[in-house]
């Protein structure tokens, strides 16, 4: 994400207040960037058809918009614009193994972002978010697959939220019972760490024998596995 | 999950029937009861204070019930019993690259459960849910930890969601573009799978040393790394 964004504070509406004491609360725009630079998949909460949805989705970002694809959100979301939403993208990134029970609990990094999203029709557009969509899962395939065709880019629902109005949640570190009551119980405290791990890539068995992947796609494997 | 639960079909309400044609839904409820098995996070859209929220969260299941836990939510939810949420678990398998770009995707494992979540009250069902939630991330846990107390029970917001109204949506395989008019291009395809490593344990630095971890809990880390 670009430079500028940095030092920009967090909106503060009633809704991305913390209540909660044992989280960090990301005040830093930084945060919401480095949140959402990190992954691809979101989870949608919407209305559909009078219910409420929580439908995992891809997403892009640029600085000031985040473009996710419409699915089945599209119905709702395309035919009776106006619809708020809340797009939530977390990071798992440890679970924490306190001296008892009640102490325990995840590390993790979580955005949410709230809004009306909007359906993006203009063709330059569609093409902008699809190349950040595209960029963010696999960086430099959007120069290399074959682009959208006219008629692909018209059968592609996509909707553009503005990232105004988001939240940050952030939790590290051990668990918080080590100088408490429980400090001196005979158990073992700390936290077993989780990652993503990417690769190695499994060729399409309808490729062509000896079509090997381009250094932009083996660039995304996890070192060392 | 037990074995019981096995070969009987999910509910097919208007909300859990399936309108994309890519991915696959699942009709058997083993294949909810393994995508509840995998994890321990999930994704709980609940109305607050009126507005729509998307929330991370962990939970644990038995073969009747979800129970999650409350923290923001309970105040909604326990506070305005007969709110309806969606709460979804995602697994992200991998990265689904194609010839064109409209063809990319992700192969995951979904499950969407739907329902009224009903505060748990009673103290011995709390335990019994509590007990879910902890062995669901850190199995021998429960037996390992210090327990609730009376007091921390009490200030425990825990609900429990049915898993009768549920819908699982799978994707698997290489991309679907192979057989069609993009299979010649000179474009690499295939897929960059993902997986979730957990480890190595990592010791609380108030924790004494020379005090190792247990068995159930090193067995959680991934080989290998």
């Amino acid at each position: 994400m670009s430079d500028h964004t940095h030092g920009r504070a967090l909106s503060a509406t009633e809704r991305t207040r913390h209540r909660r004491l044992r989280e960090q609360g990301g005040i830093d725009r930084a945060d919401l960037d480095a949140v959402l630079a990190e992954g691809f998949l979101c989870h949608l909460g919407v209305r559909v058809d009078g219910h409420l949805r929580v439908l995992p989705t891809v997403y892009g970002a640029d600085a000031e918009t985040l473009y996710f694809h419409g699915s089945v959100a599209s119905r709702s979301l395309v035919q009776a614009p106006g619809t708020e939403v809340c797009l939530t993208v977390t990071h798992l990134d440890g679970l924490v193994l306190a001296r008892s029970v009640f102490e325990h609990g995840v590390n993790y990094r979580s955005a949410m972002i709230f809004g009306t999203p909007r359906p993006v029709t203009d063709p330059e557009e569609k093409l902008t978010g699809l190349r950040l969509l595209t960029e963010q899962a696999a960086p430099g395939q959007w120069d290399y697959a074959r682009r959208p065709s006219r008629k692909e880019l018209a059968a592609t629902a996509l909707l553009a939220l503005s990232l105004d109005e988001a939240s940050v949640k952030i939790r590290t570190g051990p668990p918080d019972d080590g100088d408490g009551p429980d400090a001196g119980l005979p158990v073992w405290a700390g936290v077993l760490p989780m990652r993503t791990v990417r690769g190695p890539l499994e060729a399409d068995p309808l490729l062509s024998e000896g079509h090997t992947p381009p250094p932009h796609l083996t660039a995304l494997t996890t070192k060392g596995i």
